[in-house]
């Protein structure tokens, strides 16, 4: 049994991860907090040490949000960018950055992207950019983490659980149970690869 | 003939463009305009727009610059992720978004990545994110571009011409010369194709 850190515990994501976690110790966490062990905003570095502070030891990090914003690139302002950037990109490499100083000795980091970067939408530039930033990120900085800490990135298509929030905009899109992509993280979690991006899709 | 903007002219990889654009009316730009014809920095949208506003009607934008900040992923700083971000990154993504108000029907932007995002190398975990969010953008991007515009990025390996600069950094690499990958800026300017990434590698 690992420790497990669960980021965004209770969105519809997270509860998929949830299903693929049932062996180990789940220690939650949400920027509200509402239902979860810790409050934690990935997009403050303070507020990410002092969840692992807080803590202690653990085995594995297991990330489910990155706020994006949505609109077309012609109409996107710069705060929307920054916004994005900031949450799904910096948010998740500072998660990784700050870990690596708490966790175990054969620990792993599973971030999240999403399809949009491989099946673009309308709307969905900033989410598709930093979802391939973070697809990138993983597959290059996994040979320079150290002590047999691995790191992956879940790239999910949409779950069946969300499909009356995101069917709308997603017309020709298979969405999948949250169950099968609660495989995707038990298997990064719970197997020995590194740096791949693990896509979830129809 | 088109009216082409090359930004980083001066520069080896503005070079290696300019060996591809010899066709072209090329209006030069750089941050320290040296030898160019405007200055421009790609990280402020007022100045971006002030060389648009400056040179009037154009049908291309090539963009051979972006700034990378080197380190070890455990060493990075805040700061240094900040600024290949704004750079490479979020200045390019500008580029487009200021540059679509200005740009001649049928024209075309082609940004610039880097071949360190499939073939990672110590030291340079920013400049691979970032390229990795380049080509992603573009590729997506490119599905809302109006009124007949296109947009690709080039993504070379190290040039001849640099490998006295990266080449010990780079062990294992085969540089290709600078005429090589002008071919691939003028593929892009001259062909039809939209939201490519071009890979120039040996």
């Amino acid at each position: 049994m690992k420790t497990v850190i669960l980021i965004g515990a209770q969105g519809h994501m997270g509860q998929a991860a949830m299903t693929g976690l049932k062996k180990h110790n789940v220690i939650t966490a949400s920027r509200s907090g509402t239902g979860c062990d810790h409050t934690v905003d990935i997009t403050s570095k303070a507020s990410i040490k002092a969840l692992f502070e807080k803590v202690g030891p653990f085995d594995a990090v297991v990330n489910t949000v990155g706020y994006c914003e949505y609109a077309n690139f012609s109409e996107m302002t710069d705060e929307q960018w920054d916004t994005t950037i900031q949450s799904k990109m910096v948010g998740q490499i500072n998660l990784v950055n700050v870990g690596l100083n708490y966790i175990n000795n054969g620990g792993s980091f599973t971030l999240i992207s999403g399809i949009l970067n491989v099946k673009p939408i309308p709307m969905a530039i900033a989410d598709a950019t930093t979802s391939g930033a973070i697809d990138t990120f993983v597959q290059c900085v996994a040979h320079e983490l150290p002590r047999q800490i691995r790191i992956n990135v879940v790239n999910p298509t949409v779950l069946e659980e969300a499909w009356d929030v995101y069917g709308e905009m997603m017309p020709g899109f298979q969405p999948v149970p949250g169950a099968l992509v609660g495989k995707a993280f038990e298997r990064s979690v719970d197997g020995f690869i590194t740096g791949k991006v693990i896509f979830v899709d129809a």
